[in-house]
């Protein structure tokens, strides 16, 4: 089976890039991420796809339709990584769209709609400030010279680095401005345990989550930790852990969402000083835009009873906020009727995790297919789909591509 | 009154030794703290006190007594402080035994013991990885061999930085071996915020608390902040929270005692993923080691308790532990009953805070007087006691060792 194997190497061969021993480190028009898209490239020529990039830094190989001046349906993730980054966020949805299309290729299928594999531009956002660059430019979210005006951590500007050595492939003709789609379609890993437990190889994507995130600092007393009495004191990190536990149950209890302090930085930090300030950060997540509410709430309100309870103070500055993006309607059904075909279990899951189809989504219908990931695992060298699954995720992605053009075509 | 003006000229003259923005670093055998030794070997000397110094780097300033052969009452604080220190912790103590003793000269009053105001070395442990390390080195606690080979967290060997230019005072007799004293008085701050609550400008110390601390790691399991439901994560810093809270909650149940969570670190620190480890330590004190030793085993099943409710790994490991000190009883009830004719608001209180006199109550009987710390402070640049309370003080010290020489003097 020539596509499954070319499926797992070139995975092997993209993981190369930007590999260390922490895992993969492959930002945005870097030395590495420019390879990755050199072989993309190079993947997409040999197949007889067009090619064309845009001023954001999304690279396109279309395969094209029978149907006279169709829009695209695009299909695709991004190749950059997080900065402990695994092989499969990102360059499964890449390498898993090019695959599919010359999977249609063999098997002679003509889509109606040209099918654009795309290598959408900077998703997490871990070289220049704004996860989904490339989709959220190409969606019209961000215009294009507010990306070109970022600078990225390491002091580049954003059009310096796109002009550069890294960026722009040099032989690829650069689209001008951003065509509307007629559809987006991505394959990704779960990044979660919930497949691998229910024992799932394949989901349907029914909502990218809503998601708040806000900074909390609660200023307490500093004091020497053994002359101050219990009763006297203004712990800022007791404070902060009573309202990080309130928090944790609240959304246990409002069920379907999360909500996780993952960053919390005291000062001093000394063990034998009271703590005096603690800044730390919710992020809240759900399908349901109402429970996102509820638990922004939850954070005013934990730390309304903190200040009456402990005698601290705590300013809340909001960091982040999205909508939750359900996928469409349409899309899902023809979706999951085509995976009927495959005899393989498949569910309705909603995404926790960010990615560029929510960007895309707001200008044409999505979806999107998940995978299982190992131990829910991701965002860490150790991440890992069994290459059936991959297999499996491709062979969905391109009976799902048709099922789309399909589904359109009748419109 | 002259000793009065003295007495805060000279903590003025001190405070000047070392200060920058964020306080007074005053570390052993700095340059600062030589100096700070040479104003204190002026102020003998103007006195017509003899003075002799130790190889551990303990200074003192003797006025003869009466008897024959008497061993010294030993009455100072320590002249280094903590890298943001004030102008009292310490310096103070030091400050006020040179004045009392010169009260005693002005009142034309003979003790039977010889007196001596002593300058301990490095109580702090801010440069030598060493707390109490002049007075523990007097009191045969820790060995000279050991305390010469200790390096300075600037990388300077104890015996090298004790020998250069910031070392012992060139030109006063270097004392052989550590002779034991009489009996041991120290003068000091409260450094928390009982007195000044209470309104009591004298407080006659009971016990110098015990103290155990330990560092804990909670390993849990890192994941995606939007992917891994909530009943299936393992939060190290969710755990590590519950952990602190429940401590708290104990040493609020128990009471006379203390228990502070001071120094926290998140790892890997990120806002979007689920805490993977958690490093924080425990600083819990009492006058009665039975309490401190429930807090430590507190710590061992609140940690017990989250592995099995949070499949969190815990371990423990011990940083410090040291006994409660009692005051001397003699020592205390000839104290309170000579501070009665001062007509000041005097209290028994413990102290939640180590000092030189820990160490010295080893080999002697010991006491300490308190005055008020300005809204509990210490080990921070603002500390401050009212002037009125610093003169009280050294009046309470002078007449506190006339009464301990009577009292020994009868025996």
């Amino acid at each position: 089976m020539i596509v499954g194997t070319q499926l797992v190497e070139r995975l092997a061969e993209l993981a190369k890039l930007g590999a260390y021993d922490q895992g993969i480190d492959r930002g945005l028009f870097t030395a590495t991420e420019h390879e990755a898209r050199r072989r993309f490239a190079g993947w997409a020529r040999a197949a007889g796809f067009d090619l064309e990039q845009d001023r954001a830094g999304n690279l396109f190989a279309r395969r094209r339709g029978s149907g006279e001046g169709r829009a695209p349906i695009v299909v695709g993730s991004h190749l950059d990584t997080v900065r402990t980054g695994g092989a499969y966020d990102g360059a499964y949805g890449v390498v898993g769209a090019m695959c599919a299309l010359e999977r249609l290729n063999a098997g002679g299928t003509q889509t109606e709609h040209p099918v654009e594999a795309v290598a959408w531009a900077g998703e997490e956002g871990s070289r220049f400030p704004m996860g989904c660059l490339g989709s959220g430019a190409y969606a019209g979210l961000n215009s294009i010279e507010a990306i070109e005006a970022l600078v990225g951590d390491d002091g580049v500007r954003f059009v310096a680095a796109r002009d550069g050595a890294g960026g722009l492939l040099p032989d690829v003709r650069v689209r001008e401005g951003f065509p509307r789609p007629a559809a987006c379609l991505e394959l990704h890993i779960e990044q979660g345990p919930i497949m691998e437990r229910a024992g799932v190889r394949l989901g349907v994507v029914s909502a990218i989550a809503g998601q708040v995130r806000v900074e909390v600092e609660v200023l307490g007393e500093s004091g020497h930790a053994g002359t101050v009495p219990m009763i006297a004191r203004h712990d800022a990190l007791a404070a902060a852990a009573e309202i990080a536990l309130a928090l944790e149950t609240l959304a246990r209890q409002l069920g379907e969402c999360v909500l996780t302090v993952g960053h919390l930085v005291v000062e001093p930090n000394q063990t034998n000083v009271i703590p005096a300030r603690v800044v730390f950060r919710v992020d809240a997540r759900s399908v349901d835009d109402e429970r996102v509410d509820r638990l922004e709430a939850g954070v005013r309100d934990e730390c309304a009873r903190m200040e009456i309870q402990r005698g601290v103070k705590c300013a809340i500055k909001p960091l982040e906020r999205r909508q939750a993006i359900p996928m469409d309607g349409g899309l899902r059904a023809a979706i999951q009727e085509t995976l009927g075909g495959l005899r393989a279990a498949q569910m309705e899951i909603s995404s926790g995790a960010g990615h560029d189809t929510m960007c895309v989504a707001t200008i044409a219908p999505a979806a999107m297919i998940f995978v299982p990931s190992a131990g829910g695992r991701s965002h860490v060298g150790s991440e890992y789909t069994a290459p059936e699954d991959l297999e499996l995720g491709v062979e969905a992605l391109a009976r799902s591509i048709v099922a789309v053009d399909r589904l359109l075509s009748k419109k």
